[in-house]
């Protein structure tokens, strides 16, 4: 049995050197893609591959944190395309091969914060 | 050694009964609690169970999914005010006593999603 956490590291470094037949080999074949913000979805691995392909931009990724429990990975990457910076926090699920079979995408983005609060809170 | 995981649990379940004593007996003294999204950060244990006994609303929480490695621990939670549904999705450490240490949230917010892979995305 592969480990999820060895699959879901060749996942991100395969992405970041654009080889798409050894990212396409972290996955099984019924892979499912959810994006819960935008409620998209992607079925398979052929269109998920390509959608990560066709995935516009110069964009790069740094692993900040991998969470590995058995069959369930997450990990907290850092993201940047040109000057902006973003992070994603990922939740897979993997078979008993090893492959991912669902992935969970969140990216979280920069909002003013409430009022209310700043006896307690200092800003960084 | 008490495992992360359960004080976890224990944070949760205990934010969600309202009780305070307990809710604090899962954080060390010297917890760190981090927003990314907003750049605050609360120091210490104090000033954290305020925050939270003080957080408007009266919300509720589910766990979707725990991640449990070791020391390090990811939570996925479900979050209700009212009407309003969110989601959000926690890193801890903890310390050898099982005790939380840091504390780090991220709230993704919904969006619109970006144009051009309508051919390979579904919505639900």
């Amino acid at each position: 049995m592969t480990e999820l956490r060895k699959t879901v590291e060749s996942y991100w470094s395969t992405a970041e050197a654009r080889d798409w037949s050894a990212f396409a080999s972290t996955l099984a074949e019924g892979v499912l893609y959810d994006l819960p913000q935008t409620r998209e979805r992607i079925r398979g691995r052929d269109r998920y591959v390509q959608f990560n392909r066709e995935y516009p931009g110069d964009w790069h990724i740094r692993i900040q944190r991998v969470v590995a429990d058995g069959d369930q990975v997450v990990t907290w990457i850092h993201f940047t395309v040109g000057l902006e910076e973003m992070y994603a926090i990922t939740f897979f699920t993997g078979d008993e091969e090893g492959r991912i079979t669902t992935v969970t995408d969140f990216w979280p983005e920069e909002y003013e914060p409430p009022q209310g609060r700043e006896h307690l809170v200092e800003r960084y």
